[in-house]
């Protein structure tokens, strides 16, 4: 757990979406990878909407959100003082409107219970392969340890909502059957949106979002995939023009259109 | 609920598998179409093995199987009389080993009880959009009621497997989520696969497995596509070339390797 806040020199800052963005990130710790853009890159947020990040770490999917929706309102919640700071100080120093409380998911304050938005998004921390790779820090090794079952994540965002209101989580594929489950428990209208980093590759991560108080068929949407080509290449420019654009810009990349969805014969 | 056999000129007899299956059918009731094809192609079954398909119909993914791994032997439960003396017959007439029990899930013979087989297959039936598509005739209707929760079907399938032994449900994509929180319950080493009528459009059918008393993380494979191009063609030439191949021979179509699963990199 990291209770302090971090020194200046254990941090960097570094560009986001094409320099749209500048964000702090601890050197050694939890840094932001390609989750919290994409995730904010599917969330259908309109001006003036509010927003709710369970586990927002340093801020970065609330930050990518709040940089290409103008008049969003952000709050996340973080349980660890030295990251809840960084989000806070990320959100602020970027111009964006918005208020990071330290709290444990099961202990929200009262100013987070007493209010319903629109969106609520996650990306719960899970477990690492320690075998493989080491926690370098002890703050990484806590956002990782997953402390939380998914069902909590889900419920706790489910009762954030406004009924229409949408949760959006992403998560490693390996947990889509614990994360699935919980989100059939609580929300409906479901939709599976699965991301593989090759076309001819398993999926790595899911993005799953499900809506308060909505009933519709469950949706399970081609895949987004990442990378051209079958194979690895080290050049970071094998990116797929759609992941490209949201990596480089504040865009959207939007759920597929469900109207597509529709009866589908075969 | 079809209780009396079918009369002579109420079947039809068709060619499956490009005429390696010769299978009895009702003209008016449920008739099968690609999932048994798509089911049995999927099932890694080796010679000598036995499996046991739970509401079996008339036999038609049984029979596939049959048709593609010698000395295979077929159980089947099919709560409809009627078509539980048609998927023996089917087996018979096509030269197959196996013994087709009327029985309700819920109340298996002491012959299915007493054993454990290496695959447990199941295309369990949902409800139709009754709106869009009136049953015709009562069979049917009872075929696609979907009176026991997909729980209850995973939990039978998990009790009659070896362990190591594997499950492997069809479905219509929309009963994912219930389906997925059903095996999450009680098997390991969950894969999906998913099946789109096209690769742009959302999974209309998935294909979900899973092992008795194994530990492995869950796998979401890239999609299996069924027909070449966008948009809907008449033709029913459009199928992708390796959906063709099965429709048309006793072929496999397994689950894709899953090696390549592993430490996706991103």
């Amino acid at each position: 757990m990291r209770t302090e806040s971090f020194a200046g020199d254990e941090l960097t800052r570094d560009d986001f979406l094409g320099g749209a963005l500048r964000l702090w990130q601890p050197r050694d710790g939890y840094r932001a990878g390609m989750d919290p853009v994409l995730l904010a890159a599917s969330i259908p947020a309109k001006e003036g909407d509010t927003v709710l990040e369970l586990g927002c770490g340093g801020g970065a999917a609330l930050a990518c959100l709040g940089a290409r929706v103008p008049g969003l309102i952000c709050t996340g919640v973080e349980m660890q003082p030295a990251y809840a700071a960084l989000a806070q100080r990320n959100l602020n120093e970027n111009g964006l409107t918005g208020t990071v409380h330290c709290a444990d998911l099961s202990a929200l304050p009262a100013a987070v219970r007493s209010e319903r938005f629109d969106h609520v998004i996650a990306n719960p921390p899970y477990f690492e392969d320690f075998r493989a790779v080491a926690a370098r820090s002890e703050e990484r090794a806590v956002s990782r340890s997953g402390a939380l079952p998914l069902e909590r994540w889900v419920s706790v965002a489910s009762k954030r909502l406004k009924p229409g209101g949408v949760a959006t989580f992403i998560q490693r594929a390996d947990r889509l059957p614990e994360l699935m489950s919980a989100f059939f428990g609580c929300l409906g209208a479901l939709e599976l949106w699965p991301i593989h980093p090759r076309s001819t590759r398993p999926a790595g991560l899911v993005l799953l979002r499900g809506r308060k108080e909505r009933r519709a068929a469950f949706v399970s949407h081609p895949p987004l995939v990442l990378h051209r080509g079958e194979s690895h290449e080290k050049d970071a420019d094998s990116y797929t023009e759609a992941v490209s654009k949201v990596l480089r810009s504040p865009q959207m990349l939007p759920f597929p259109d469900q109207s597509r969805g529709q009866r589908q014969r075969f």
